[in-house]
Formats: structure tokens, sequence, C-alpha cells
């Protein structure tokens, strides 16, 4: 088994070497070519995925009970069923496999990460077809963000956790001088890297595994075994990922219970009883501010890692591209119609218009600029199928109408048919206009594709509402334009004090929505948005502790 | 200010290479010398010691109501008073200041923690005097453990907090291809390294400068300011210490108010209205357990770092050297009457005797082995006072009286008079002989010169005992004595499991208790003898974080 890390390692080092540089790195193709993955590929993951519907997940450890009730946002009927685990059962076998696994060296536990995540991206079409029909992402970002995109953030945690396990000599010579021609006091040291011991993972539904890779990996690297909780809603991206890992612990000698499938319903939802069982050291949660809310407080004193939601802002001071700037901001809107985590949603605009290479524009200009960018984006089902995808959902949908009722229509919502499926739950993004006072409306999280143009006396105004929202709202990003240096300055201030990552005049093919692995710390763990940074030293150093062995030395 | 930081560079620079390799280093001499520290430092702050008695303690922010009921344990009376600062605006003096010292350079801050250390260094003599009188450690412990042990732990948490904080880049350029003949995307990226905000630091009544800079240091050098709450009968070492640091920065340009000092007295504590203020980020304690869980529930979700207290044991199954074991185990038991929380206090031993260089010893040989070795150690009154100094807390000599009752005497426990001290609080180690079975009693946190010989089947069970208290009571230090290598790795391997680091076969100048800054890493963190470790790169890396800047950049 050492052969994995092995023959995985100059990925490690290359890794490492990344995480450290943050600059532009990837070990795993975002292409869905053929080229790369295998001309049958695509269309071999498509049968294995329709093969899957409406069946048995071929899992262990199994048992007569079955749990699952997803649905294709895409309107598929999925009805595969997965084990139904008692919690006592899965943290009870994750403990069994704990001994050996924590007794493992840090190479034989990284090289098995390490083959895992490779088999992962072999399998990126079959784990893309699984989280199309569990998110409603379009079929390419599904395979982007749920394949590459999500192992590159598992390796990224595989590199901080492999970087500091490292960091701990194995060994060390302790020589104390001593005065008056006394021999010096001699030990050796050895130190051991302890696990915290069986760490659970609480999965979401619009990207399972680009939010679970990171404590998934970061866990079973440090030593720990994991328990996987998907959401209910978006099990099988999660139920094919433990299932491959199961497979290369088992080839490299380890008990494949050193990760553990906990699948649940929602209306028998089992997240609250792992993350309070006696035995779970680590909790990783990707969820909403009340859950992860709930499970900060009542986890402690355990490891906690959330990342929760927040409400994103955009702000409007100038810019020398009015065109690329309604652009980009379209497309960040429409981008997985507003279901991501880092989507903005309030857009802060002067009452009295900006400086734009186009002339003045007025507040009207802007809003009905970004609103026709939108509708450029979204006017073919074909295009708007690829880039919007399917809404999660259905209270997505609800909220999409409600809202709609409170503010100034700029731009309305409506369904599309994507080519292929009728029943796909759909939504083009909604815009209000809003008044900066109106905080009670574009300062929730509304989550969907839902966004406020808002009317702020200036862009000071914009950039100390934005900041203070994110302060105490939460917030993952935010997003400037200006093309004065002391405004930048003054937003790049006001965010990092609020623990906001900030893009600045973002007018091309870089979006506020993209965080990159290797290069952009997603989240910040200094906002309600979450308490954790994906990542970072501080999201693998206390996975594990380090205890030390000493004894006198010869000279 | 930056020559601060010129001028220690080279310290800090093998700081940061001693905490990577683990080996014997040290920053500042221990030897009380007058070669080292200056002819006339000793009676300088011998003299600027009795100055300070039954006065009002110089510091600002000041004000009209004063606390202080410290006492010292030698007898002497000390009536020092202190500004009673109300929790409210401890912390917002501390808040205030947090601004300018977040946006400090990282060198900055570093290079003002560093001159800090120096001076404290400096007054390692005025300090141990006020250590010795607030705690009754003995002038050379006071002198060691207080001042350059303890400036050696302070910046060992600057250098992990230097460490962590620099490798996050300042800059990236991140450049990722394109297909198709298209430019690469390109965007420049600054990282920041943003504080938590303000931390409270409460400290210890046993060693109040060794436990309490390492959270001082490694908040200080993250970017947070400092609200330092010592316990109330042992005020004045930090008090001292704080009132160096705001001369340090103020001299530096900053608000003196980034380290603040709020003192209280026993019968109107005020640690749990600071721990909890709103305003408060991170919490460093040091004290007992019970105080320590109504922290780490009461304070979350703020950063929580602990070290109270648990069960040390010592399993004996042979030995090369009885003379060499008896003796190290007595002068464990009697260095600072057991009031360290790495002193050992439950030593098992196989009721049928073990084998040693002397032949075979029974379970009574070795009781009295290591009780004849207390009483060669504590004969005198000088050589006592030297060794055991004085007792801190009252409650710890009823505690004596009230053990003795509970168990077969071995060693009875005595007060005695140091030379010079009269009125001093002192006892002499007691030892009692139990049966494993008796943990009610040796399996309790007997705080003071209380232990017990425990007598076992043999080695195996006294390991799994050991190992078993130290998982579910706690434990810092363990310690066995062994011939054979399979019980020596079946020890490590159960307290390693246990959280505990081991000492085995310490027969030499080298005691359990003792735990070097650079080398040993003092508390794992991984039982409930503390949940945090002095100092690793978890201990700093989350008072911290890391909030990104990126725009599009030039070809």
């Amino acid at each position: 088994m050492t052969s994995f890390f092995e023959r995985h390692r100059s990925v490690l080092d290359q890794a490492v070497a990344a995480a450290g540089s943050r600059g532009y790195w990837s070990a795993y193709p975002e292409a869905p070519s053929g080229k790369i993955y295998g001309e049958t590929a695509k269309a071999e993951a498509e049968a294995a995925f329709q093969a899957m519907l409406g069946r048995p997940f071929e899992i262990e450890p199994g048992g007569p009970a079955r749990v699952g009730r997803e649905e294709s946002p895409w309107g598929l009927p999925l009805a595969i069923t997965y084990p139904a685990l008692a919690i006592a059962d899965a943290v009870g076998l994750a403990k069994t496999a704990a001994h050996t696994w924590a007794h493992a060296s840090i190479e034989d536990r990284v090289g098995v990460c390490l083959e895992i995540l490779h088999r992962l991206n072999r399998q990126s079409f079959l784990v893309a077809n699984a989280v199309m029909h569990t998110t409603g992402q379009s079929f390419i970002m599904a395979f982007q963000a749920g394949g590459p995109h999500a192992q590159d953030r598992g390796l990224e945690a595989v590199a901080y956790a492999y970087a500091e396990m490292r960091r701990v000599p194995a060994a060390a010579r302790w020589e104390k001088p001593q005065g008056g021609g006394q021999d010096p006091l001699r030990m050796d040291k050895q130190f051991r890297i302890v696990p915290r011991g069986v760490a659970a993972v609480v999965g979401c539904a619009t990207f399972p595994t680009w939010n679970g890779y990171p404590g998934i990996f970061a866990s079973l690297a440090t030593g720990n075994t994991v328990v996987v909780k998907p959401h209910p809603m978006a099990i099988l991206p999660l139920a094919i990922t433990v299932r491959i890992a199961r497979a290369v612990l088992g080839e490299a000698g380890f008990d494949p219970n050193t990760i553990v499938l906990a699948a649940d319903e929602a209306t028998n939802p089992v997240t609250k009883e792992l993350v309070t069982h006696p035995d779970i050291a680590i909790v990783d949660f990707t969820g909403s501010s009340t859950f992860g809310s709930w499970i900060r407080q009542n986890a402690a004193p355990r490891q906690v890692f959330t990342e929760e939601a927040g409400v994103n802002s955009i702000v409007v001071d100038s810019t020398p591209s009015f065109k690329g700037m309604t652009a980009n901001i379209a497309f960040s809107l429409a981008l997985y119609s507003g279901q991501m985590c880092t989507a903005p949603q309030a857009i802060f605009v002067p009452a009295g218009g900006i400086d734009t290479d186009e002339g003045h524009k007025s507040f009207d200009d802007i809003a009905s600029g970004i609103a026709k960018a939108v509708e450029r984006l979204t006017g073919s089902a074909d295009r708007a199928a690829g880039l919007l995808g399917a809404i999660q959902n259905p209270a997505t949908l609800a909220r999409v109408e409600a809202v709609a009722a409170r503010g100034t229509v700029i731009l309305p919502s409506r369904p599309f048919e994507p080519p292929g499926f009728p029943a796909a739950r759909t939504a083009t993004p909604l815009i209000l206009a809003v008044d900066g006072a109106d905080e009670s409306l574009y300062g929730e999280e509304q989550f969907g594709p839902i966004s406020f143009i808002v009317r702020v006396a200036d862009s000071g105004e914009g950039i100390a509402r934005a900041a203070a929202l994110a302060k105490h709202r939460g917030a993952i990003t935010a997003s400037v334009y200006a093309t004065r240096d002391d405004v930048l300055a003054r937003a790049a201030d006001a965010f990092a004090e609020a623990g906001v990552a900030l893009s600045c005049n973002l007018t091309g093919g870089v979006f506020v929505n993209q965080s990159a692995a290797f290069s952009d710390y997603h989240v910040s763990g200094a906002n309600p948005a979450g308490n954790a940074c994906l990542t970072d030293a501080a999201f693998v150093a206390s996975r594990f502790r380090v205890v030390g062995i000493r004894r006198p030395a010869a000279a």
C-alpha cells in the first residue's frame, strides 16, 4: 500500500507547494474531455448512472432496512435506496476501525487518500451525473465543481494535513549542557501523531462533494475514521465517494469501515444524533446558519468546522467597462440560479448613478443594464439550462414568488423548459430594486435566484452596509467596482475587517462566485458565514494531537 | 519600532528552527547568575520588590477603586493593590486598541513581542520575587520556571505564530491557462492576516507566567489585543509583565491598551463576565477542571484553549537502578510539594514486587525505598525549603490532612520551618499505600504533596489503570520503569492513545514533572487535562484568519 504514496508523491509535492504559494494550480483536469478521461468514459458513466436508478445502491455495511427519497431537480425519477444504518452502528464500526487507521504511518494514510482522489477523478463523469441529478446543477458544472474541483479541494486538505503532520519530527535528541564539567543531560524523544477519533461529515444539498471532500480528507489523512452523513436530497454523490474510498481502503489492507455512509431521510433525520454521539470527536458541517448554529452550540466541545450562509454583496462605485461589469454581474447572478454560497445577493448602487466608460449611468441604467445582461444569458432555454441549471429545493421556487411581491421588480423570474427535461424545476433570476433602508428584505439570506439592486447615497454607504451585513449576517464573498484607488482601499479594509474575501473590478472571465482550490481561501471563519476556512492550517492542525515519549539516551 | 524585529531576529530564527527540530534550545539563561544578569541585579530586584509591598501597584489604566488580597505562602505580608477595572472598561479599552494593532505588520507585532520578552528576561529577578511570594515556589524555581522558562514558552508561541502567519503569502499571481489560443485568466491576489479581536488570558495561582505567557504572546503576535485576568492570589507576576509590555507598546507607538490588566479578588470574581463578554473572541485558561469545563461550555463558540488538571501516574515494572528510580520518583514528588500539573500522583507497583539491579524488591521495599528517598531530600529544613517551597493554597494543607486519614500512611506529612520564613505554610510529602480498587481515592485529583503507591497485580494492570485514568480524568504526564522493550512498547501505545506524554526509565537528572519549551509538547489536548497544547500549530493557527483580495491582473 506504500506504493499508493509513491505513485502519487509528485502530485502531493506539487499540492503542498501550490497551497504555500497560492498561485494557479490544479491536479485534476476540469475539461469533460474524452481525450483526457477516455473517449467512452462519458457514455459508460451515463449507462452506469442509469443502471443505478430505481435500485438499492450497493454498498457495505448493508442491511435490510433502506432509506432514500432523492428526487432529481431535472425531473428524473431516481428511486435509489441506501442502507439505513443506525447511528450507533455507523459510529461503532468507524470506532472499531480507528485503532488500525490511527497506527498507520502518515505516508500509508496519505497514500490511501491520494489513491481515493485519483479513482474519484477517473469516475468524474459518474459523479457528475450523480451531482447533476441531486443538486440540479447543469452537467458541465456538476462535472467541474462536483468532480475535478471537488477533488482539488480534497487534495488541498490532504496537502495541508500532510504538511502539518510532517512539521512534527518523528524523533529528536535533546541534549542540555550542564555546568561544572558535568555530562550533558541527554534524552531521546519520539513524537507520535494521535488522531482525535471518529469524525462526522455532514453534507449539503448543493455541492455535496466540493463542500464534503475537505472535511472527509482532512480527517482521514490525520488518522481519524469518518462517518459521512449526506444531505437526504444529495446522497448519491457521497455514496459513490464512500464506496470508492472503501474499495481503496480494503485493497490497502485497512478496515473499509474507516469510512462509513450514514444516509437518512428528511422525515427521520439522524444528524443531531450523529454529531452529539459520545464517540464523535470532529464535526464538519455545510448547511444553513440555523442548523450550523445548533451544531456549534451542541456539538461543543468537539472540534467543529462549519460553512454556513450569509449575504454576499457587490458595491458599484464606478467602472471603466460598463458592459464588462453588467455582463460579469449578470453571469454571477445566473450561475446555478444563485444557489451558490458565494453568489451575490445585494448590489449596492449610488442613487445618483456612477461614472463609466460609456459616460454617466443612472441607478436605473445600471439596474436595467444588469437585467438586460441576464436576459441575454438566459434568453434561450438551451443556454439557460447550461448556466442556470435546475432548482434544488421546491422551497426556493416558493421564495422567489414570495420575494417578488415585496419590491419593485426589475427582472421577473420565469420558468423555462430545459431541452430533454420537461419536468425540470427551473426559474430564471429575479431582480428587485430596493432602498438601502429595506434591510429586512435584502439583508436576510434569500437563497436562490433572487437579487436586489440596493439604492444607497454613495459607494461609501454601500461599503458600510455591505461590510456590516457581512459582520452580522455572514458573507463569503464581496465584490467592488471602482476606478479610484482610495475607494478600492476603503473597500479592502472594510471587507477584510468583516472577514470577507473581496474581488475587485471583475469584468472578464473570472466571477465572484468562483473560489479556486490552492489559491482562494474559501470562507474566512471570521464572520457568521462559517467558523472555518477551506483550507488553511487551522482546518487540519487540531484534527490530530502530538504525544511525546522520552527516555534517557546514551552519550 | 521595526528595529525591535531586526534586533531580535536571530533569536526568532533560532526559535522557529528549534520548535521544528524539538531538540534542546533555550533563549534565556536559567542560571540566576550575576555574571549573566548583572552582579547587582539580584539585590536591586529584591529592593524593588520590597518597595512594592504595602503599596498601590503603579499601572495604567488606573482609577481610584483598588483590589488585591494576595498573601505570600512564605508568610510575608504583601498588601499590594491594583486598579479595579470594570470588565466592560478593560475589554472596551482593548477593543479600541485593536484596530491599530491588527493593521500593524507581522514584523512590527512580532518585534514588539520579542522586545517584551527580552525586557521580561532582564527583570527575571524581580519576576522571581513576585512568583515566589504568590505561588510559594522556592526562589530558584520561581526564578527559573517563572522567569527564563516562562519566557522560553512565550517565545515558542511567538515563533509558532510567526511561522504560521508567514506561511500565508502576502500576494500571489494566479494565472489559469485557457484553451483555444485564448489569453490566460490572470488575477493578482493579496492575502491579509486578520486577527480575531480581543483575547482573554485567565491566569493560574501556581505558574502564573509559565502558563500565562503562551496565550498572551500567541494572541499578541497574531494581532489580537489582550485582557490579562490573573488569579486573585497571583496577580503581581502578571501585573509586572503587563506593565513591561505596555511600556514597550508605548515606545513602539502603539496603544498601551493593546494589553490590559484586569485584576480581581476571590470574593468578587470577574472571570465569567470576562470570558463571556461579546467582544472577547479568544480565551486562554489555566486552572481547575471544574472551572475549565464551565469555560469550555459557556465561552463557546469563542476559540478556547485550556490547561486543566488530571491524575498523573507512574507505572513500575522493573528497573536496572533501584536507587536511581526511587531517588528520581522522590524528587518528582517533592518538587514544589506536588503543586505542578505535571507531578505524579499514582504510582502503580505490582503486588509481588519487581526485579531490580539489587535483586527482587517487594511492594513494601519499593514503597519504603521511595519514602526514604523523600526523607533524604527533605530531611533538613534548608534543603526542604529549596525543593518543596511553600503551599500556595491553605485548602491544600487541609486536603493533606483529610487524605492521610483515608489510607495506609507510608510517609506522613509534616510542616517544617524554612530558614528566614517562620510563618511559611509548608508540608512535606504525604505518601499512602492503597489498592488498585481504591480508585475513588487515588483516581481523583488530590492536588498538593499527596501521592499513592497503588498495589496492582502486575504492570499490565498498572498501565491499563493509568491509561484509563488519563483518558477519563485527564493526565499531562506518565512515567514508566521497565527493562523489557515489550513492556515499554505497550506503555507507549496505551499512553499515546490516552493522549499522555510518557517518560521512560528516568533515573538521573531529568524528572517527569519537567516540560522543556521547544522540545516537549506540554499537554496533548487529547484528554480531559486540557484541550490545547503548549505549543503546536493548532495553538496559534486559529487565532488569526486570512482574507483574500483579488483583482484582474495585466498580462
